[in-house]
């Protein structure tokens, strides 16, 4: 079996996605119909990862756009839109892609608006509105053209969503350029088909390989303190059939010292114009162990996240999150009342120490700074 | 307040215990009047670390002696402890601290009961015995001499306890000599008083830093998967006032890339003849990031620990543990049902990569190899 999953399906009505958190312990599909549903699930984490949150938002934006409320002019229409991008950017107000695409799908339906508001664009909506719509005289041709703008909505939810797809294909294809069958790769965190549409970015290679047929052999980390390498990658890659092997992450240094390991392959978040990467707190330590004991570190991820205007890693600031990710698992206490806890979200891996970055348009080698300046360019 | 908590109490009739399984939520005493329950203790790990656990048997070894049926022989004795001793030795088979306790235990047991069987000894036993002992005329001598044996192996059992503590407080001073008031440090694991009777060997530099008025700022990795540093390093530096701050396993390359620390301290479990150390499953990773970041990283153990016979650390053998302890934290789920996992108890740090060992006797510095043979020799 291979890559079964499908975190996100929209059928134009209807977005049916996993809720997330309730993995590993049960595969749960949600049925949203709402713009409020879709909220909610991004903002109670049901689904997570940047590209993930982004389409989930746009499909939303596409539902929210189904039933908004047609009060006689398209500006009335663009403004009540404007209201759900800004509520939609509410939850999760962190996520850069998020932001993108509500932006992306904002200036679609606008230009869908100017476009329908000339007499070729009013008549080209006429025709092709639902015929059976029984509407009021006056409203039809509204009707109509917020026909047009939901449908083209849809339509470029849907291509977010494939386009996301193609760019991990991408990634993927690339990273196969890098692997070879029987090797053994260590990844962190969880950048597969759950944060993704399918595939995901440093996990593609990993889906690609195993429809060739190459027998990897992956060891994950479990990625304290939220512990996505054993909730999501074990369980997806498991679900896939690939050979997957659950460590906490300060084993990986002894699975690198006894030669199980061939290449570590992350994500990223943030790519700095100098190559500096920003990722999930613990990649730079493994890219410090990787460099050790000899192993190369490769960073996965698109295009979108290289961020020529940030010059180097300094420049990116790391949030802190909350004492009780790490005082609490599981809802259980685990660390004394009050203790004084340090939990940096990501770090900033320096790009000495990365072998290569590698995204759906090309692997780039060092000098980074070059190879992110003609790609981002 | 320094150094309030004393894990381990004994006073000849009861042993009074901190039942570690309680923390951090819960400080409970436990009093133990039999070698059952002593047994129960270590076996459900209410008391761990290796002194501890030898220091719990050997209480445990005495209270059992006490109430040993005396059978008209001193042989009868000795045989009936020898069961006691064997029945301790199955309360953590690993322990190898454990073994060599009750094999001192056991080797005080025979020379006192040598020594009581000459006249002058019975002699001493019968004017030392209890004088309202009301015993049948018969048994009055083997009373006696039970009486002498069960006082010498409670004063063994003592004199263990205090010569750990002596050892621990030399490390302690010794580790001092590498310090400077207003570091950071960071260590793994829990090696401190909750291992041992007081102090503990790494965490030992630490107290006496604290007693000194020294402020030190102390990073504890959680140390997963059984968060010793969480549940016992944590708790026992915030209960001494000592600043401590809790960090999982992969942020440790970002508070040292961060200049926040500037010595790493770890206990050991075995150091090889060319200063190969075994320790807790993440020590190796932390030393190497140690090298690449410049911070100088010391193990910190006593004489015990040394083990001349071993050559280099490829011939320590790494005990794997249970899957659960990687898959359940706290009793839940946090992985998939049926998912691989790898979970080495121990790793092996290379000599080359460990600064200085400090033991009760002193610091070596490398070559190793010399020092070890002297101090072991």
């Amino acid at each position: 079996m291979t890559q079964a999953i499908r975190p996100l399906v929209f059928n134009g009505e209807r977005l049916t996605m996993i809720d997330q958190t309730r993995l590993p312990q049960e595969l749960v599909y949600l049925d949203l119909h709402t713009v409020e549903e879709v909220w909610e699930a991004i903002r109670s984490l049901r689904v997570r990862g940047a590209p993930a949150i982004a389409m989930a938002a746009s499909f939303g934006y596409a539902l929210a756009a189904a039933v908004a409320p047609v009060e006689g002019s398209l500006e009335a229409l663009v403004a009540h839109m404007q209201g759900v991008r800004e509520y939609l950017e509410t939850s999760r107000p962190t996520a850069v892609n998020l932001f993108w695409a509500m932006a992306r799908m904002e200036r679609v339906l606008r230009e869908e608006t100017t476009r329908l508001m000339t007499p070729q664009g009013l008549h080209h909506a006429a025709r092709s509105a639902p015929s059976t719509s029984a509407v009021s005289p006056a409203l039809a041709p509204m009707q109509a053209m917020t026909h047009a703008i939901v449908e083209r909505l849809r339509a470029e939810a849907v291509l977010i969503q494939s386009e996301d797809e193609r760019s991990c294909r991408g990634i993927g294809e690339n990273l196969l350029t890098l692997m070879t069958d029987g090797m053994g790769v260590l990844t962190h965190c969880n950048t597969g088909t759950l944060a993704t549409s399918q595939y995901g970015t440093a996990l593609a290679g990993f889906y690609l390989a195993h429809e060739r047929g190459w027998k990897i052999r992956v060891f994950a980390d479990e990625t304290r303190p939220i512990l996505q390498g054993s909730r999501l990658t074990a369980w997806e890659l498991q679900q896939a059939g690939i050979d997957v092997t659950l460590i906490c992450d300060n084993m990986a240094a002894t699975v690198m010292a006894q030669g199980k390991v061939q290449a570590v392959v992350v994500g990223a978040d943030r790519i700095a114009a100098n190559g500096d990467t920003a990722n999930k707190i613990g990649t730079h330590g493994l890219a410090v162990l990787a460099r050790h004991f000899g192993v190369p570190f490769y960073v996965a991820a698109p295009i979108a996240t290289l961020d020529p205007a940030t010059a180097t890693g300094a420049a990116i600031h790391i949030e802190e999150r909350a004492a009780q990710e790490v005082t609490h698992v599981a809802g259980e206490r685990v660390a004394p009342e009050g203790v004084s806890v340090y939990n940096p979200a990501f770090d900033v891996t320096p790009h000495e120490l990365i072998t290569a970055i590698v995204t759906e348009q090309g692997v780039c080698w060092p000098d980074f700074a070059v190879a992110i300046g003609h790609l981002a360019g």
